[in-house]
């Protein structure tokens, strides 16, 4: 893949209980910052019930418009969880037991813990690359470009890393930011102008309140730093023309 | 409307700081439990550059599959603030100032404090109901099905109090949580057991790690409370015939 290629992913949250509020979504960060590290763009994120049908339907969406659909959750050894079984349907494959896992999660367990709940998490697409588990054995896995991850963020925080060589990147997405105390609508117009002559990066205007104190976070974004450049002095001269404080940079 | 029937939501969560990773979204549980506790359910979620087509594409397919859309993003006065232009275009309604928005702005600013900046934030869709600001004046709005929130997470929590009235909601989505001092393989196919006989309570399992134990939490969903109960217990009686220990019902 050459360097100016753009690269793009979807990440698939699949719980009832995010949609219902009772669990507050991480996932989506640490796997957004990750990818951006390698160059990979999250373009949408869905969070979806745990019911098969609108699994098959979003992920068959997803991975024909993105080249990297990320899934989180449903993974475990519960009723509730029918990530495999519906991946396995989506792909049109065969749900089966899948040997490798067979073994490492035979292993993994004392004799006699490898019981009939854990042995559901051996059930997976015919013929899936398995993605470790270095945290509590049961690994995920990918088919084609869909890579399943469990939705308890420290073990799935702990599977990323090993899935760095499967992922192909285009330039890394660089940023720069630069807070600024002062309020957005001070900035405003001057903001719009560096924006629309500086159209190849994307530049966000976060306000925040930290410490007693309101302030606002400039964003810059681009695979290019040069451009990033342009645009951070350019917010440097307003806030200098302004007598605005730069809070940090 | 009927108290059997059933109402639901989607939340589109409109903004590059939360697929970049940069900024954790929280807005989806604080909307989703808001929305629980008067009897609508949450059915999907999307997360959405801020990129005009796909707001307006994102925001007409939602509104048409889903008796309430929320949005949250985009409305504030920098140039990346494009919720209010979409959703006029996504209507096909004229963008233009809200009269009852400029005079609440009008009124919260001190004289010459109203200025090109927030003046942005007076722009609506044509006739918009306002959603009213206690926090920061600058007031959302609804077209229809569709409510448009800010982003900030405070700022949003003021607002949604003053929404109730305009939300008809059906049977309030009750729940129970029993958490159990077990590992979900160890209840796996009991639990799958009470599912299958308890078709209309919604079965969850959620493993957790607190204090140094591990732990699952059940969580049974149901409109009916006599059908959780019938559930609740059959969870207790699992935990007596296992002797696993109640960590908290």
């Amino acid at each position: 893949m050459t360097k100016s290629t753009k690269v793009n992913a979807a990440i698939l949250i699949i719980g009832n209980e995010i949609l219902s509020g009772r669990t507050q979504d991480t996932n989506t960060s640490t796997i957004a910052l990750w990818l951006n590290s390698i160059g990979v763009k999250v373009q949408e994120v869905r969070i979806i019930p745990d019911i098969e049908d609108i699994i098959i339907h979003t992920v068959n969406k997803l991975r024909k418009s993105n080249d990297y659909v990320f899934t989180t959750g449903g993974i475990g050894p519960t009723h509730d969880d029918i990530t495999a079984e519906s991946i396995s349907k989506a792909f049109d494959l065969k749900y089966e037991i899948h040997k490798e896992a067979y073994k490492i999660l035979e292993n993994y367990y004392k004799p006699g813990e490898f019981n009939e709940g854990r042995q559901k998490m051996i059930w997976m697409p015919k013929d899936a690359n398995l993605i470790l588990n270095p945290t509590s054995g049961a690994p995920g896995f990918s088919v084609e470009n869909v890579f399943c991850l469990p939705g308890v963020p420290s073990i799935l925080k702990s599977m990323i890393g090993g899935l760095k060589n499967e992922i192909t990147g285009g330039e890394p997405i660089l940023s720069c930011t630069i807070s600024l105390r002062t309020v957005e609508s001070e900035i405003a117009s001057s903001l719009t102008e560096i924006q629309n002559n500086n159209k190849e990066v994307e530049i966000g205007s976060y306000p925040f309140f930290q410490a007693g104190k309101l302030g606002v976070s400039i964003v810059m974004r681009s695979v290019d730093q040069s451009k990033i450049d342009v645009c951070s002095s350019k917010v440097f001269e307003l806030a200098n023309k302004k007598k605005i404080e730069v809070v940090s940079r």
